[in-house]
C-alpha cells in the first residue's frame, strides 16, 4: 500500500544544527482479514520535514489494563494542553499526540493480529507476537528526529490495520507490555517506569472491571489471570530490574486482611545515581522514615494514611522508596504532604496539588498511584528540560575550548 | 539550737518591688545521734536581705540512684557557671547552688532519720517518715523570696544534721523521692518531671553498680528492689500523673530480647497544652514520625538508632512523644539529630550539639537520657524567661491600663 522511498539514513545526528528529517516506513505486505495477518520488516526511510533536536525517549511498562492510560494523561497534563489520536487518521489509532509528548503504543508492533496468535497457539505477551525489530528501527528514527510510518494494532476488531505517519516529538513515550524487553529498544530509553500492580491487586481490579462492568464470571476472570501469568511471568514482569523507576500497586496494611483492592498500598522505587533524576524525598534525604500526617493538624478517616522513606535495594540496584498507604479524604489537603516532600520537580509552590486537583476524577487520584504518576509526569519534564539544557550548553562549550 | 525570731509572713508579695526578705526557719528540738530523731514542725521567718522577684520552682521526682544528679548538672549548666554545695557549710550536705539555680534534696525532710526509719519499721518512700508540712512551708517559703533553713539528711551517717541557710534562688529546684506527692508542694511547682525508669533498667543498672562496684551479690540486689517495689509503687510511681514531663526510660527495642541495659529506649513524654512550654517536635509538629536517621549520610554502628514522635494520652491527658532507642556513635554527629527537631527553645544553632559535647562523660551522654535531660535543661531555661518576662509586662500593662 505505501510507497517506500529508500534512502541512506545517516548514523550520527549533528544536534542542534537543522537537518534533513526522514520517514522510516516499513516495506511490508499486508493482509487484512485474511487472517494471520503479519509483516516483514525491511525498514525505509523517506524525507520530512526539519527537526531541531533529538527526541527524548520514555519507556512505560505494564500489564494491560493497569492505568496505562491515565498515567498517559497525568503526564501529557503537566506539560499543558490535551492528548488526542493523530486528526484526520484512523478513529481507532493508538497514538495519543501533545504539543510536546508523542504517546505510541506498542501493541502496534505485535506481529501477529489476534487471529494469528490464536493459529500459533501464542499470547500478546509472547515475544514472538511482536516485531522487535521494527519496534527498534522505528523508535531509533523518531530519537533522531525522523518520522515513520507505524504500524496500528486495532484493540477494536483484533487486526493490523494501515500505518500511520509519526513525526519525532520533542518528547515520545512508548507504553504497553514490552519497552524494556528488546535491549536495543530500551537502550534507546532515556528514562524507563515499569507499573507493578501485585497479583492481589490486578485480581481485585479486573473482577471489578470483569464482573461488574461486563458481566464477566469469577471463574473465567480467575481462568483468563491464571492463563495469562506464565507469559507475564516470562516476558514482562522481567523488565521491572532495568525500569529506572517503578510504581508498585499492593494492598493496603491498614486494614487487616484486605482483600479489596480499594484502599492501596503504593510504592514508588526511584534508582539512585541516574544523570538527570534525583529521587523525591520525604523530610531527611537518606534517612529511613514512617509519617502519618493524620493527627492533631490534619484529620484522617479510617484507615488514614501512612508514608514509608527510605533506601533499599531492587534487583542489585541502590534505590530510594517512597511510600504511601491510604487515601485522602479531601484531595486540597494534599499540599500538607506534598509541602514535606523534596526534589518534587515542581515549578511553583504546589504545582502537584494543583495538577491532582485538575484530574481529580481521574483513578487513583486519591491515592498514591494518582500522586506518583503526576510525580513522575513533572519529574520526566524535569529530565527532559536538562537534556535539552545539556544539549544546547555543549555546543557553546565545545565552541569555547 | 538556730534562734528563731518570729516574724508575721505577708500573704501577698507586691512582685517588682524590693521588700523584706525573710528567712523561714523551724523551731525543733534537734536530737542528734540518740536515733529516733524528729523535727517539730512549728516554723517561724526570720528577716534577710531584699528580693526582686519570686523564686520559680521546678520538681524532679525519680527514685534513688536514677540519675537525679547527672540531670541536675545539666540543667545547672545551661544557666552556666558550676554548682557548689553551700560554701563553709556542712560537706555532707546535698544541696548544690550556682548563679541561677538552688537544687535542694527532698531527703532532707526525712522526719525519721535511718534508725527511726528501721525502728518504726518504715522505708524512706514512705511518707510517714517525711515532713511535708515543713517542705511546703519551706517551698513556699523560698517561692515566696524569703529564705529558709533547711534541715540536712546526711546520706553518709544516715542521720539529721543541723539546718543550713537556703536563700531564695532565681529557679529552685526541687528534687526527690516526693516533689509531687503532696498536693500543697506540687501546686507551688512551676514546672514537673519524673524520671521513669522500668524496672528491667532499673535491675540492669543495679547490678551493674552494685554487683560489679560495690560487691553486692545477685540475690541481695533483687531482695532489695523487691523490698522497696510495694512502696515504690503505692508513694513514688503514682507522682507521673501530675509531672509535666515524663522521661520514661526502657529496654531498646532494637536488639531482640535485650536485657543488659546498655542501649536503651527513652521517651520524652510532654503535656500538652501548658503556658510557658511548647513539645519537642520531629519534622512536622502534630503528625506521627517514626526516624532512623542512619542511612547514606549517616553512617551508625549495631543496632543504630531510631526516633520516634507523635501525639498520644498519658494518664488521660494530651501528650507529645518523643522517642529514641539506640545511642549515638559519634556525638558530634548529634547536630543532624538536632536539625531536625523544633521547639528546642536553644539560643542558637547547635546549643543541644554543644551542651551535650561539654559533658560528654556525664552517664548517658550517648543515648536519649543525655539528650532529653539537656533538652529539659533548656526548656526550663526558657520557661524562666517567659515566667520573668510576662511577670514584668504585667505590672507594665496594669499602669497602662
Amino acid at each position: 500500500m505505501a510507497v517506500c522511498t529508500v534512502y541512506t539514513i545517516p548514523t550520527t545526528t549533528h544536534l542542534g544544527f537543522t537537518q534533513k528529517k526522514q520517514v522510516f516506513i516499513y516495506n511490508r505486505s499486508f493482509k487484512r482479514g485474511g487472517g494471520g495477518g503479519s509483516f516483514s520488516t525491511r525498514p525505509c526511510v523517506i524525507t520530512c520535514s526539519a527537526g531541531e533536536s533529538q527526541t527524548v525517549v520514555i519507556g512505560l511498562a505494564a500489564d494491560s489494563g493497569c492505568g496505562k492510560s491515565t498515567f498517559m494523561r497525568r503526564l501529557t497534563s503537566v506539560f499543558g494542553g490535551a492528548a488526542e489520536p493523530p486528526t484526520g487518521g484512523n478513529p481507532d489509532s493508538n497514538t495519543l499526540i501533545s504539543e510536546m509528548t508523542t504517546v505510541i503504543c506498542l501493541d502496534d508492533y505485535h506481529s501477529l493480529d489476534r487471529k494469528g496468535r490464536k493459529e500459533k497457539g501464542v499470547t500478546a505477551l509472547d515475544p514472538r507476537a511482536n516485531n522487535f525489530d521494527l519496534m527498534y528501527e522505528q523508535v531509533k528514527a523518531l530519537k533522531e528526529g525522523k518520522a515513520v510510518e507505524k504500524p496500528i494494532y486495532n484493540h477494536v476488531t483484533g487486526l493490523l490495520d494501515p500505518p500511520e505517519l509519526i513525526q519525532p516529538p520533542k518528547i515520545l513515550v512508548i507504553e504497553g507490555l514490552h519497552p524494556m524487553y528488546d535491549s536495543r529498544v530500551r537502550d534507546l530509553l532515556d528514562f524507563s517506569i515499569y507499573l507493578d500492580i501485585s497479583n492481589e491487586v490486578k485480581f481485585a481490579w479486573k473482577i471489578q472491571r470483569d464482573m461488574a462492568e461486563r458481566g464477566h464470571s469469577l471463574e473465567s476472570i480467575k481462568a483468563s489471570i491464571e492463563a495469562r501469568k506464565p507469559d507475564f511471568d516470562a516476558y514482562i514482569d522481567p523488565q521491572k530490574q532495568y525500569a529506572d523507576t517503578v510504581i508498585e500497586v499492593l494492598p493496603t496494611q491498614l486494614i487487616p486482611e484486605d482483600n479489596e483492592g480499594k484502599v492501596l498500598r503504593v510504592k514508588l522505587i526511584q534508582k539512585e545515581g541516574l544523570t538527570y533524576f534525583n529521587p523525591v524525598y520525604l523530610f531527611d534525604e537518606g534517612s529511613t522514615i514512617t509519617w502519618i500526617p493524620c493527627g492533631r493538624k490534619l484529620t484522617c478517616s479510617y484507615p488514614g494514611i501512612k508514608f514509608f522513606y527510605g533506601p533499599d535495594t531492587y534487583f542489585g540496584n541502590e534505590v530510594t522508596l517512597l511510600e504511601m498507604d491510604g487515601q485522602f479524604d479531601r484531595l486540597d489537603e494534599l499540599i500538607y504532604v506534598e509541602s514535606h516532600l523534596s526534589n518534587l520537580s515542581t515549578k511553583f509552590y504546589g504545582e502537584v496539588t494543583q495538577q491532582m486537583l485538575k484530574h481529580q476524577d481521574f483513578p487513583g487520584s486519591n491515592n498514591g498511584t494518582g500522586l506518583f504518576q503526576t510525580i513522575i509526569g513533572l519529574k520526566i519534564r524535569d529530565l527532559y528540560e536538562q537534556i535539552v539544557a545539556s544539549r544546547s550548553a555543549a555546543p557553546a562549550a565545545a565552541g569555547k575550548a
